[in-house]
């Protein structure tokens, strides 16, 4: 074997380059969903693997579940294609909604780095031994997926990661009070076993959370970092547009002293709330006495209202820290536990729950940073009198991608010409693009005019290609 | 309840919003890790969770356990802080770890986005009758990690998805040989229980993976688009920076007819490879018969090497279609049977592993667009007769991540003046910033002049500030 190293070190760096480059096809890379008969690059819509367009009539059978409890999210996800059901519980992401996730994370990221947060990436195999310190093993009970390995080991896969993170922390033996606090977070797949999985991705049994842990050298430090933390999520909510109430709540199984519920108010959620609408006092009914119907903050009477929880902080305390010994020296010199908080916002949930918000009965709406493309050109219906402002829309989409550089690959061309107008329109409708140009009748006038639909404010305007520009300049994209 | 919903719907959407925002804490958002006195928005290294940083004592107790089997890039994965074990053969990965493994999975999503590729998320969780139906539930044996969750209904943890796809695809019915190819892939932890997990990221049992399948409307297209997946390899290797065999390959379980392993030679890869310097073939030897020496295509003499298989690519023609169904309507209106491709990529293997080809025995050194962070720049220890240039090498760092915006967020200041600069340099050089700038003796002439070390060509430089914004200016970054 040493013979065989030698001769490869032996290799000639070059030949060994050409050996991948001299196998090289020769094929220019056509962007296969892309391509098409002079589109260039532009994003073909009939090559994207999209249900809705892959099975129009489908959508109905999925729909008529016998009697299968559904929301109206899951309903609109499954129908548009932005859903599949794998397993109870378990769905596949479609491309539209893989990039809306995407950008979910973008934004997440984006406000836990600027609180400090450091990502991380922690195992979804999480050793017993962990959770029995905690005696989670036991206490979580049928919730926990566990399983085995080739030798007998046994594993949960983690649905929240305290034992893993502060067992990661308490093995860092010199940390000093001058490092702290760390915040580190994670953007990963966890897994429950729910005993009821529903409501699409509101409730899976696999799913995408951010959650992130904080170490701090005093509880008032803790406390501060908790502030940030709430700060952040409520930024979060407000760049997505979506109305969340912080609630007071119960710490559960995580434990704690002080928690709270981040909760879009909405039919459909499964936490009760109590609200006063005098001071904004919030707080789940759970962490109230059943007899209490007045805010304990100003005595105004308490109103209830049910919310889907999309993000859940907790301040620790020592709790973790104090099982696995993560530690830190004081500006004495001695050693302490550190104070801890953890915080979780279900990233896939968040994604259902904005639609379960903003989507009217029939069609999916976005929060428009999140929209997984932000504009859907629809040229004309082939054969029809219109037939001439084809290319005018394909040049339209060129000049966008063009002048408006962030918006660069989020436009979709509806090259599906065999249909009319209406029904392409009807289709655009459903998944949500935020701006929908359709070249219709007055596309043949001089100078070309598009009719603009904005579906999030519900505007129709016609345009000229130079007001679609304007239009379209101030869109944010993450 | 009915009653709760119309309170809820009632409740004055102002008094909602306020309920989060209210409730902010009031903080100026102090981005901890960014912060100290002075510093504004720089990232601080002393603030950073890298265990490098935090136990400058203990590298050498992990690099010595007891006779474990390792290999270079474990060693100084471990040393710097990159991973910390977490279970045999799971690690977590740490911050700059993650912006690695974001930068790589960024490359790939590029590269394969550009032969047309549409990103999905398929459940880890994958169910047993999937398996059960191409007979790869006992083939498999004990690599697959399996699990039953409440109901006694059994899954594997996904090594792989052929047959999860394939039925997904297989649910669209109303496929037609227009919308093909698809080409769906994800960028997701894969489950695999290897009997000996070993040198670190290169051979896990949990581990990230780009898996890619396609589904072509003949067998010419489906060789097409094989060819052009498999460029793509080459492309995003080429790019990199990592000189890859593309060797002839043993279809193993996986199935097909064609198969393609693109091999990082280094003498700890576990494959056995036979190449030709002269005409550029490759092969693993598994598919050579044990008498062959000579080339099958030139008849000249074969050489041997070891390789770390990087990416693996099957032609899988109707294999698992055929038992799925997974079928499209061809010109004539006639169902036939997709003809399927499978592509994988080890997406952190493919860190560990640049690591092992790229890193001295003392050093990490990363494929330039890889590399955490681009520049790490290092003031004079504190009380130094330099110690003047300090505020020089802050206002430094503020001028390049101005003047070169994709440096922003790419630069740390290593802020521990506690130590002298020859060990902080030492640190820079183990992690293996490509640049390394120093405010060193010259610091203080006129004009300010700071030693730069180019990492990944071994140069050292003096440049004033100007030389070293000309020297950032076009450094690439994903």
């Amino acid at each position: 074997m040493e013979g065989l190293l030698a001769r490869c070190r032996a290799l000639p760096t070059l030949s060994v380059l050409t050996a991948c480059s001299r196998q090289l096809s020769g094929r220019t890379p056509c962007r296969s969903h892309h391509c098409g008969p002079g589109s260039g690059q532009r994003l073909l819509l009939s090559r994207i693997f999209q249900p809705q367009n892959l099975r129009e009539d489908q959508a109905l059978s999925l729909e008529s579940r016998s009697g299968e409890l559904t929301c109206k999210s899951q309903r609109l996800m499954l129908q548009v294609g932005l859903i599949l059901p794998a397993s109870p519980g378990c769905y596949h992401l479609l491309p539209y909604t893989v990039r809306a996730l995407e950008k979910l994370v973008r934004l997440i990221d984006q406000e836990m780095q600027a609180v400090g947060g450091q990502k991380v990436s922690l195992p979804s195999l999480s050793p017993a031994e962990l959770w029995r310190a905690t005696q989670r093993w036991d206490l979580m009970g049928k919730e926990l997926l566990r399983l085995q390995d080739r030798h007998g080991k046994e594993y949960c896969l983690g649905p929240t990661h305290e034992e893993v993170v502060t067992a990661l922390v308490a093995s860092q033996k010199n940390l000093s009070y001058k490092q702290l606090p760390f915040l580190l977070y994670q953007v990963t797949r966890k897994f429950r076993d729910e005993p009821r999985p529903r409501f699409g991705l509101l409730r899976g049994r696999e799913f995408y959370m951010k959650d992130m842990y904080t170490f701090d050298s005093s509880p008032e430090a803790a406390r501060q970092t908790y502030g940030l933390v709430c700060d952040a999520y409520c930024s979060l909510f407000s760049r997505l547009g979506l109305q969340v109430i912080k609630a007071q709540a119960d710490v559960g199984s995580i434990g704690g002293t002080m928690s709270h519920e981040f909760q879009l108010p909405v039919e459909v959620g499964e936490d009760q709330l109590a609200v006063c609408p005098s001071c904004g006092f919030s707080a789940n009914v759970e962490t109230l006495d059943s007899s209490q119907t007045n805010c304990p903050v100003c005595q105004g009477p308490l109103t209830e209202t049910r919310g889907i929880e999309v993000g859940h902080t907790f301040y620790l305390g020592t709790k973790y820290s104090s099982i696995f010994r993560a530690q830190f020296t004081n500006a004495e010199g001695k050693p302490c536990l550190a104070e801890m908080g953890c915080y979780g916002l279900g990233v896939s949930r968040i994604l259902a729950a904005a639609i379960e918000v903003l989507a009217t009965e029939d069609s999916v709406r976005w929060p428009g940073l999140l929209a997984p493309y932000q504009v859907c050109l629809i040229p004309p219906k082939k054969g029809s009198k219109e037939a001439a402002a084809t290319e005018l829309t394909e040049r339209l989409y060129d000049h966008i991608a063009e002048a408006v550089p962030q918006l660069h690959g989020e436009l979709v061309l509806d090259d599906r010409t065999h249909l009319t107008i209406g029904s392409r329109l009807k289709d655009a409708d459903k998944l949500g693009y935020p701006f929908v140009v359709v070249a219709g009748k007055r596309a043949l006038e001089e100078p070309a005019c598009f009719e603009v639909w904005c579906q999030n404010t519900g505007e129709q305007l016609f345009l000229t290609r130079e007001g679609v520009l304007d239009l379209l300049t101030p869109v944010q994209v993450v």
